[in-house]
């Protein structure tokens, strides 16, 4: 340790100081021999920029804070960055001066890097510094490492996550109690698992940015957050869940990205509720946790599970980059930065291939299921299996509510299908899709 | 690609080509472009050292092969060199070599890391060069960034793992049919998920050096493979699985490693069947899959799953080292190295902790179970249960068999009331012991 005191020490600076911030400076003061241990030299916590620095936070230093975060980022001495504010800007012009001033930067931010990911990267090459982001995807399940270099030998087909610990809770819920959306929302709300605007993760948006970087990394090309077709989970009924026990299978909110097999291949990336089987890995994930499925060509399927959010978690993971970048800085090394090397088209969400689970009212009478087969072969979409579910009494006329699962088709196949068979004379009350996900054909 | 063919390649020279190694050299011959656009240069294979370099390797060519693996690795143009061979020695003695002739290394080497990472690290890290060894554990499941940087800033308490595929095929078959031991060793050598010489597998050995290597990485410090407790699945019988099942668990061979609570913590590591509660995440890891469970003092509980072993998915972990370390290369980097700044005492395993499944048959008569409780208390072993299993016919005088669990106790405690209990006049035909891994309290 002696030469640890004499060296001089990495200056880090802390940007945004709510539930994940303070515990990252509350571990970098308090653990500060340990973690020098692990770095081969001492860290110190030069400043915490903030909203409001004349607020008391227990444990933490006041003269640390300040309300000039640009002041901060472009000091010469600053060897790291840790950003937990969140948003586009001026986060965005704060990590990029940062790095021109020399300075490695350690961020949870998936909505700026969904954004931004190309200028942000391409700004770390050319200064020479690392930027480091485990705690932007699925929390504390280490994910980068293994999809950006463990894997980086192999090719993966499949990514597919519950991403998302809010939306996860909520569907739960509707599966436990046979509650409604809005029931469960709130008893989410109440507990603690959704904020109280919870747009940003009912909407499917928090996932669509994790999604994007996640298939950047496991496809090796460049997807943005607005590229990511995305569904949220406020019109899942409980009558849709219930539909879904009656076929073996769950509702989840997935982030799903595959690897089309057209020549070249494509990226598909999408974030959807989905009926999946209740035997699936990614089935049993449940509560505020997330999970990652992958599917590699040679290492076959893997999955990742862990807390997805939470401010002790984050900030394990935010620290673990954080001891690696200090290494990094002492060893005078970058890390193996962003692994783009192609460039893949994305495609739009009519061109991904998957399967659907269809659920109508239909007349009672002869010729209706024959008419109903119709419209599917009409449309190129071949149908696996039908359920009834109930016999409903006459409206004008007994009617039969019916399920259907198809083999998988083209998006666009199933939109123009559904839109004839919304028009047609066989179904009343209209038709409703949710995709099936992770069924065996 | 035009300066990828300007620049000098890259050499690469492969030590072994068994199933993992062909399928490596494989994949060096024919994704060579592919592999060229993920490292930014090519990569040449140069020469694979084999111990009968006449046999004809289909698609392999025959000018490749050598049976003089020193002159190979101490050629000084050699950039990686990749060794799946396995053993001590000579293999240590190349690995030694090639890294003074200033090549990087990529092993799956479990049990010569387990034994002489001390000396190999300590080289690679003298010579500037890397040393990596993903396929070395768990096979194609990226766990060794995980560990040794994702969670680098966290504290890991406890490790948990299904590292063995081979002793977990045979106990799901113990499981599924009833069968004893040594029928399901047969079916699982029949279909080829166990080896004619099953030895390390069963016995544990192959656990055992995976575990030193997990622990190593876990709590960063250094452990050897003779200091892992180590205790096969042969003794495991149909009975056993079955009084597993009443209890709603299975038996899983389980490698181990902890914290002690003890200051300074010290490391607890074991590999040995036990007795888990079906609903912990690990007990549904079947057939050859392997899963490593992990509790982080911040990330909480995280849980990593994929393929054991195999060509393949072991093939696939290699050439993402491989990829990894020929970036470094490229950029004239070296990788994070190992990771063991403390020095923690591996506790014997009379120190370590945990809870015991006991069955033993005693006389079904009054004075018979606070007998049995006296031996227990004498021993500070306290016992959360007891079941009975089944009373049994006249022996001389009506007997039952009794199931007890206990509270955690020290592994020595638990010993010398073990000698007693045989030894005393209420058991009857010895007393069985399982540890009990992953039980709420």
């Amino acid at each position: 340790m002696d030469d640890l005191r004499n060296a001089e020490p990495l200056r880090v600076a802390l940007l945004g100081c709510g539930v994940v911030g303070s515990q990252v400076a509350r571990l970098l003061l308090e653990q500060s021999d340990d973690l020098a241990s692990r770095i081969g030299r001492r860290l110190e916590l030069v400043g915490i920029a903030v909203r409001d620095a004349t607020r008391i936070r227990p444990g933490l230093p006041q003269e640390l804070f300040t309300t000039d975060a640009e002041s901060l980022v472009t000091r010469d001495d600053i060897d790291i960055v840790i950003e937990v504010i969140g948003g586009i800007e001026p986060t965005r012009t704060w990590l990029l001066q940062a790095m021109a001033h020399g300075a490695s930067v350690v961020t949870a931010n998936k909505a700026l890097l969904a954004q931004e990911s190309e200028t942000l990267f391409a700004t770390a090459a050319e200064k020479g510094v690392d930027l480091y982001f485990e705690a932007a995807v699925a929390g504390a399940i280490p994910i980068v490492r293994p999809l950006q270099e463990s894997l980086v030998g192999d090719e993966i087909h499949t990514v597919m996550g519950i991403v998302n610990g809010t939306t996860n809770y909520i569907l739960d819920k509707m599966h436990a109690d046979g509650a409604d959306f809005a029931e469960a929302l709130a008893e989410a709300q109440k507990k603690g698992f959704a904020e109280a605007d919870p747009t940003a993760d009912i909407e499917g948006h928090d996932a669509a940015a994790k999604a994007a970087l996640i298939a950047s990394m496991a496809f090796h090309t460049r997807v943005r957050g607005d590229e990511v077709f995305c569904e949220g989970i406020t019109d899942v009924t409980a009558a849709d869940v219930e539909a879904a026990k009656q076929l073996g299978c769950v509702v989840k909110l997935l982030a799903v990205a595959t690897l089309t097999d057209t020549k070249p291949p494509q990226v598909s990336v999408r974030v959807h509720p989905a009926m999946m089987p209740g035997d699936h890995p990614l089935a049993a994930v449940t509560g505020a946790y997330n999970a990652i499925f992958v599917e590699a060509e040679s290492a076959g399927r893997l999955m990742f599970l862990g807390p997805g959010a939470g401010g002790e978690p984050t900030a394990a993971a935010i620290t673990g980059d954080l001891v690696t970048v200090a290494r990094n800085r002492v060893r005078g090394a970058i890390g193996p930065g962003e692994s783009t090397y192609t460039r893949r088209r994305v495609v739009p969400i009519t061109e991904a291939r998957t399967r659907y689970y269809l659920r109508f009212v239909v007349k009672d009478e002869p010729g209706v299921l024959a008419g109903v087969a119709s419209i599917f072969a009409r449309h190129g979409v071949s149908v696996q299996s039908v359920h009834q579910n109930a016999i409903i009494g006459p409206m004008d006329g007994w009617a039969a509510e019916l399920g259907m699962v198809t083999h998988h088709a083209q998006e666009g196949q199933l939109r123009s299908c559904l839109a004839e068979l919304r028009d047609s004379e066989y179904t009343q009350a209209g038709v409703r899709v949710l995709r099936v996900e992770g069924m065996a054909s």
